[in-house]
């Protein structure tokens, strides 16, 4: 594939203006100078359906041809892809079939329905989420809109590297680093495009949940490494972070972009969320929080630095998030 | 008093840039379904120090003369506006005194503290605020910072006027109405100069909570009428809204500009936090979701409607929150 260019994601931007959130970049003075540094929140849970996946989802489904839109669109998705597929499906009217994990959040599945998709769902410990996809594709000649390893998903989500090189400006914030969080690579991919166009030589860090840290090790050897198989027990709370393996298209962008990986813990990702909620009165999922946790544990220095920090995503169920704020508390 | 003008509240707006959040109008297409209008929901818990209030506080600041900043200022609030205070004086380098009720709630008192303000405890049951901030000025020379009753506070207060009416506009939405919190009147009063002079007509709401309704009772009444005074079983969940009576230059301008207004009980509130954590991503606390609860307990009707539902803030307790958002959902 040949590099994505700044021009790209500029049209995708202009094709998401009235469509997509400019999510604020926020800022807490207290908490800065707690870190003794600058870290600046792009706070995308607040996007239409309550993650990033709004954008490229959006983008994508606004390059149909009239035929192509005639029969619609099949997603996979743990969640927030498939809410972001189903909204954009709807705005732009055209049928969509999600394929979600039975174990799914109820409010992501729920939400997904809500936006008028047809949901079908499957054994995430069985079941080959890209082939029962790519099955109903072609029973329906739908088009088929994976995740993140798809040229125009990459661009779409690098809007959000643009918003936040601009925001950062108008903020008069020297960038010294950005942590984003990283599935199958999607986000960071089209984020560190926009990002290092805008600001070359910008340290940007993948975050990953420990024991799902293929990007991280995968950026180390030079080449894609899958996780382990999904297990009940290996579960992390970050359901929204599991892909298998880094994307054939997002690694090659992500070795060449990245300084790096980092992992974060359960237990750092809870806190992260209780960080949220106090300092910035947003809410996190557990996924959404990952790059924050990196950056409130010094797994970068951030002292002396302003770090731009994605928080990713919002979609997750009350009991959890009520227990991860009162847990990171005592 | 003369009447505010709308160049005082965009000079206002002129002072607060770079320094005060533009919070902004969020939208769920999911929500305005189940309801059958459309919501526009200010999330101005994004505001820095976590409510609206720091956006007077910083103009009346930045307004002090040289010689009156050596003095530094005392203001006297249950919280939202102790912080804004605080922050406002740290921002603009002056000393800053705070009288606070002892069970104000902890984060609030924490905040305060942390923005570098001397903090001055008294018991909310027993002793007069107001006497005892007045008395601290005068000992200090200092300015006294009202909450609420003064004409910079309440143009501080109108720059969220003015975003709305802007934002809506870039959201192609025609307002029918608006409902904004009330405690003692400042942020109805401004925002209510700034939004009927840009869009003359709107029907403009002051929500209270129940047993607190000493706005709408005064606007039926044509004269400023008290709450009865606080007891501890009297309390409602709103603290940020417990002001004892409209204020002496607010209350004519409500009194001018609004269509009425409208009360909702502790419970109707818990469930407005609940529907902006799910459906919004953001984090309000009780005084801070009155607008929001009567939006979706259809105290005005919004089917068919535009409305605009000001979240004024999100400094609320972890306990407090996740008690209520599980409680909502039973």
């Amino acid at each position: 594939m040949s590099d994505i260019t700044l021009a790209e994601i500029e049209d995708a931007a202009r094709r998401l203006t009235g469509h997509a959130v400019v999510t604020p970049l926020l800022e807490s003075p207290l908490l800065n100078a707690r870190i003794g540094g600058r870290l600046l929140i792009k706070a995308e849970c607040l996007q239409l359906t309550g993650s990033f996946k709004f954008r490229g989802a959006f983008y994508r489904l606004s390059l149909l041809t009239d035929s192509e839109r005639r029969h619609g669109v099949v997603a996979y998705s743990s969640g927030n892809h498939a809410q972001a597929v189903a909204a954009a499906a709807k705005l732009l009217d055209l049928p969509a079939m999600i394929v979600m994990p039975a174990d799914a959040p109820a409010p992501k599945m729920a939400a997904t329905r809500q936006w008028g998709a047809e949901v079908v769902t499957y054994d995430r410990y069985r079941e080959d989420r890209e082939a029962i996809g790519a099955a109903l594709a072609r029973e329906r000649s739908a088009i088929l809109v994976p995740p993140y390893d798809d040229r125009s998903i990459i661009t779409g989500q690098g809007t959000l590297g643009l918003e936040i090189a601009a925001q950062a400006e108008m903020a008069n914030a020297r960038l010294d680093g950005a942590l984003v969080p990283c599935g199958g690579g999607g986000l960071i991919a089209g984020t560190a495009t926009a990002l290092t166009a805008r600001l070359p030589g910008l340290a940007i860090y993948a975050v990953e949940p420990a024991g799902f840290d293929d990007t991280l090790r995968s950026l180390a050897a030079g080449e894609r490494l899958a996780n382990p198989p999904l297990s009940a027990d290996s579960l992390s709370i970050c359901d929204a972070l599991l892909a298998p393996m880094p994307g054939a298209l997002t690694f090659p962008i992500n070795r060449r972009l990245l300084a790096g990986g980092l992992t974060v813990t359960d237990r750092e990702v809870a806190q992260a969320m209780a960080v949220a909620f106090a300092e910035f009165k947003i809410v996190l999922e557990p996924g959404g929080a990952v790059a924050l946790a990196a950056a409130l544990t010094g797994k970068i220095p951030c002292r002396g630095k302003t770090v731009a920090v994605v928080c990713s995503g919002g979609n997750v169920e009350t009991a959890q998030f009520a227990a991860a704020i009162t847990a990171a508390r005592d």
